[in-house]
C-alpha cells in the first residue's frame, strides 16, 4: 500500500478502538512482524490485519512486506496531528483563563 | 444529565468527526449557548444537539440547563485523557530513540 498522508478525521476514529489503541502503544515501543503483534492480542489475525489496515488508512501506523514478513512501524505524523489539535485547544483555553485572572486582579486594583 | 466520567474510546470516537471537532474548537474559547453555538454551523440545532450528546457523554463537553437557557462549556477532563495517551506513545518511542542513539554511540566508540 503507497504511504498514505495522515487524516485527522480517520486518526481520531482509528484511536477510539482499544486494540488498535493496544496495537499502536506496541508499535511505540518498536517495529515488529504482523505475527508478532498478533500472538498476545486475544483476536484472529485476519482481524488484527483489518485493525493494521484502518491504522494504516489513517497514517498512524506504516507497514511493509520484506520477503515473506509484513512488518509494522509507527508513523508518528499520524499521533503529531491529533496531538497538535488537542494542544491548540488547551492553548486556547489556557489564554482564556489568563484573561478571566487579569479581569480579576483589574477589578481587585479598582 | 448527570455529569458523566470522560472515556478514552468515546473521546476519541467523538473526535473524529469534524463538526465536533469544530463545536469542540468553539467552546475552548469559553462557555456559550446551544443556540449561539449552532448560529455558525451549516446544520439544524437538532443535528447540533445530537453532536452536543455525544460529546457530553464522551465526557468532553458538559451542558447545563438555567431557566431556559442550556450552556455549553469544555469539559477539560476528557481532552486531558487523550491528550495523556498520546503523550505516553511519545515518550514510548523518544525512550526507544535514545536507546538506539546509545547503541549507535557504543558502536563508534568500540
Amino acid at each position: 500500500m503507497p504511504r498514505l498522508k495522515a487524516n485527522i478525521d480517520l486518526v481520531f476514529r482509528a484511536l477510539g478502538d482499544p486494540t488498535r489503541r493496544a496495537i499502536v502503544e506496541r508499535l511505540s515501543e518498536g517495529p515488529i512482524s504482523v505475527t508478532q503483534l498478533a500472538a498476545p492480542l486475544a483476536i484472529t489475525l485476519a482481524a488484527v490485519v483489518q485493525h493494521l489496515q484502518i491504522l494504516e488508512e489513517s497514517g498512524l501506523v506504516h507497514t511493509e512486506k520484506v520477503g515473506r514478513v509484513r512488518t509494522c512501524r509507527i508513523e508518528p505524523a499520524g499521533l503529531s496531528l491529533a496531538e497538535q489539535w488537542i494542544a491548540d485547544r488547551r492553548s486556547a483555553w489556557e489564554r482564556r483563563f489568563d484573561r478571566l485572572g487579569n479581569l480579576l486582579a483589574e477589578s481587585d486594583e479598582n
